[in-house]
């Protein structure tokens, strides 16, 4: 745990009971964590009554414990003492946290959470059914939950500006609409090039079905190329990957499509970066602000780093492309720049998020962004979702969905909140800076300790200027901290021309 | 939850908030035992750290929601009323835990934790050296702890006594022990018979070593016979097989010897065993002692009936042998009498409890309840129990351990707590009391059931006797309720003289 400083002896009783308090929901919200990590990965389906009453006992009391009175006392007391920067900052987060729990009701917070779970299952149906009419209603009711509770919070300010500082704090929303703008005032005529004149890509993956087994061990085979401890973490499977864990246990999950190994493997490489930026975290303030990741954004960015600034880099091919043939012994014709532009290749007539490529998958971001923040603040009527939606698609990627299931129905985020789909975007920008400033910063070429196998001086850079903070800086003075500017689309929409224009020889 | 019933509507709110409370408490613990399954099964080494803050904060979260004020004012407005007979046996079995805990200062508790942790360390250098004169000092330490604890939750009783009724509650002390008496005095003689005059019995087995992934194919093949729903349940392996789990997900797992697939597969069955207790329960009384299970000896019954009275008759060898040949054909020429012999071999030159065969497991057991008694009464100093420890083994077993680490080194139990060896060796008395009584009641014959595979009326029966009334009956009420009279030795003594005699030739 952190120690208290000379400064602040004066109050090392309401610190130190603030720290006690903070390390306790840590372990609540990390308890919640393996089970949910076990609910998706290991649990037999015939557990989830039982899970879904201890998930919502643990949450039940993880909120008491944050909004306790003596929570607010300590708080009160430390704010007008003197404190050294870091605890200071664990004053603030801590406070930005109980401020955001302490004045939303529990009864509405149970009704969002039960209309949460209804939600969820309407949507499923809406989206089986292509029925976005069964899900209007219980879309509508949730956006008034949000509302109320944005109220709750700070009844003074735009409810969506209050939802959206949920998941992306301290980095203004102006900042990142303006890099939105950007982004699509870019990106669109750039693919629309790419399809235009663009050269075919060769795929040579395809044609061919890959077992689950050999892909497993190729995702481990990945995994212990990185350098991906053990000791700290495990892969398994999981229809949706994610990573789950802490400083001291940082697992990640993958999933498998028959016909193309690069999705797995991608899959794996993303979730590895999210491992690591865990796993970068101070040990020793484990249950402090200051060993907790800082967004949503800066996470996102962590995993973008990894499999795109390192995983769809040639180098990466050089170096990996013989343990890909080891295991699939078919591919031993196939060529580092085949490889290479196979994980690189953009299909704008996608229609699904989760499927699409590096250059598309912002434009999918960015429209639900914009349909979002438009229903929340009323400027869209729910029931005309679907219209707006397509026309959207049609704008920007050049394709419309023949239904809502391929359309607004595809994303489940909806049925829980809104503004929540920003850091993917922010995570991919952000990744560009500091793969941009990493190279400048280091004396060896890049992609040479990637071609090298050489990971390690890149994890340790990340850690020296992103992990080790914790949340010691607000996220945009994080962003300066590790670059040494704010946060701009530059390095990104730099890098992704460079690469594309090269790779489809425009 | 269960419904309030007319004669008691004067309280709902009392007896709700009991309800929910109760419901609570039993989220936590089972959140607990997700995090205790996980970190035996699936965490990664590093996890440690941050796992045992989660589960101190769980516990003290738990031990908290128990001993607050509310509850005692709840179960004392209950204790005036007039109330069901189920409402009786929650109110009965909440004011148990209440009072165990109320009195129980959080001090002693962290200290008692805190030591427990220490302690186990020290056991394990001390096993590994072989030097009782290292774990000595912390023994002692504990118990003297363990006393403190005791005279805290009832000063004018016995302390051993008070331990022994955390894991036995509702059963005598002086039962059990006149229990184990007779046995010790049919077991030793029958023992050295075996071995004296006891023909040799063939080991087909032998001789051949037995891969990890084949035989716990085999365990998954017997556990499906046995008819485990893996909608509610899954196998793993763990150094240490045990069952984890409710109502709703009750895992299991094993553990493998290279040199004797009996082994894992009786880890297996036994484990099942204990699993179809907790399946067993009342879904709809999830949460409230209703639906949980009895004690631990009740416990015991269920995995020995089926590891015992199941998967060590020849009936069942019958049924299963040609399985265990299709996954090891080398078999192929073992007979179900060659089987069956080799699953019920006695041999008392085992100095191990864990490695113990059907019969001197018990004595191990019995050793352990006289010399713990005797040292936390003060009869018996810390420093003479490896004397009285390798006298007793020369006494009732004919064999003395050349070492303390295979002797009273042997089992952890000792570093955590005292008085929990007892259900064990209750488990399998009940075991064979309810095969005796579940024999009488079937109208079909038990062995032929097994030969067939049909064993949903096994299990029936013991859902209709033992595991629907959960914790509604006092342990010795629910013995009487399922058996038609109070525990005895008489059924196990018979079931185990029968048996080997005849297989031994005596």
């Amino acid at each position: 745990m952190a120690t208290v400083d000379e400064s602040a002896t004066d109050t090392p009783d309401a610190y130190e009971q603030l720290l006690e308090r903070s390390e306790k929901l840590t372990n609540v919200r990390m308890a919640s964590m393996v089970l949910g990590w076990d609910q998706r990965v290991m649990m037999p389906e015939g557990g989830t009554p039982a899970r879904a009453g201890q998930l919502s006992t643990l949450s039940s009391m993880g909120h008491e414990l944050l909004v306790d009175d003596d929570v607010g006392a300590w708080l009160s007391a430390l704010e007008s003492q003197e404190l050294t920067d870091e605890q200071a900052a664990v004053v603030r987060e801590l406070r930005r946290k109980y401020d955001r729990a302490v004045d939303v009701p529990a009864d509405l917070v149970g009704r969002l959470t039960t209309h949460q779970t209804q939600t969820q299952q309407v949507w499923q149906e809406a989206k089986g059914n292509d029925d976005f009419g069964h899900f209007a209603p219980a879309l509508e009711e949730l956006i008034d939950l949000h509302r109320e509770r944005a109220s709750a919070i700070d009844p003074a300010e735009n409810p969506y500006r209050v939802l959206y500082e949920d998941s992306l704090p301290y980095l203004p929303l102006e900042t990142v609409e303006r890099i939105f703008d950007e982004l699509r005032e870019h990106l669109v005529p750039l693919i629309a090039e790419i399809q235009e004149n663009g050269r075919d890509l060769p795929s040579p993956f395809a044609g061919h079905t890959y077992d689950e087994e050999t892909q497993m061990a190729l995702s481990e085979a990945a995994l212990d190329v990185l350098g991906y401890d053990r000791k700290h973490g495990r892969l398994d499977t999981a229809p949706h990957p994610f990573m789950s864990g802490n400083q001291f246990d940082a697992r990640v999950t993958t999933r498998f499509r028959e016909d193309d190994p690069l999705d797995a493997l991608t899959a794996t490489i993303h979730e590895f970066g999210h491992a690591t930026y865990q796993l970068g975290l101070r040990k020793d303030e484990y249950g402090t602000p200051l060993g907790a990741s800082r967004s949503s954004g800066v996470h996102e960015s962590q995993s973008r780093f990894w499999e795109n600034h390192v995983g769809r880099t040639k180098a990466f091919w050089e170096l990996f492309l013989p343990t890909v043939k080891e295991h699939f012994p078919h591919l031993e014709d196939v060529t580092v720049d085949e490889a290479y532009a196979a994980a690189n290749r953009i299909y704008p007539d996608n229609l699904i998020r989760v499927e699409a490529d590096e250059l598309t998958y912002h434009l999918h971001i960015i429209l639900r962004c914009e349909i979002d923040r438009a229903f929340v603040e009323g400027d869209l009527e729910v029931a005309d979702i679907p219209q707006v939606w397509n026309d959207k698609m049609e704008e920007y990627l050049g394709v419309r969905p023949d239904t809502d299931t391929d359309g607004c129905l595809q994303d489940t985020h909806w049925s829980y909140g809104f503004a929540t789909f920003q850091g993917y975007t922010v995570g991919s920008v952000l990744a560009a800076q500091l793969d941009a400033a990493m190279r400048e910063d280091l004396d060896a070429d890049v992609d040479d300790l990637i071609r090298e196998g050489e990971f390690e001086p890149l994890r340790e850079w990340m850690i020296e200027n992103v992990h080790r903070h914790g949340q010691r800086y607000p996220s945009e003075e994080l962003i300066e901290v590790a670059t040494g500017e704010p946060l701009t689309a530059e390095y990104f929409l730099e890098y992704v021309d460079e690469k594309f224009t090269d790779l489809y020889g425009l």
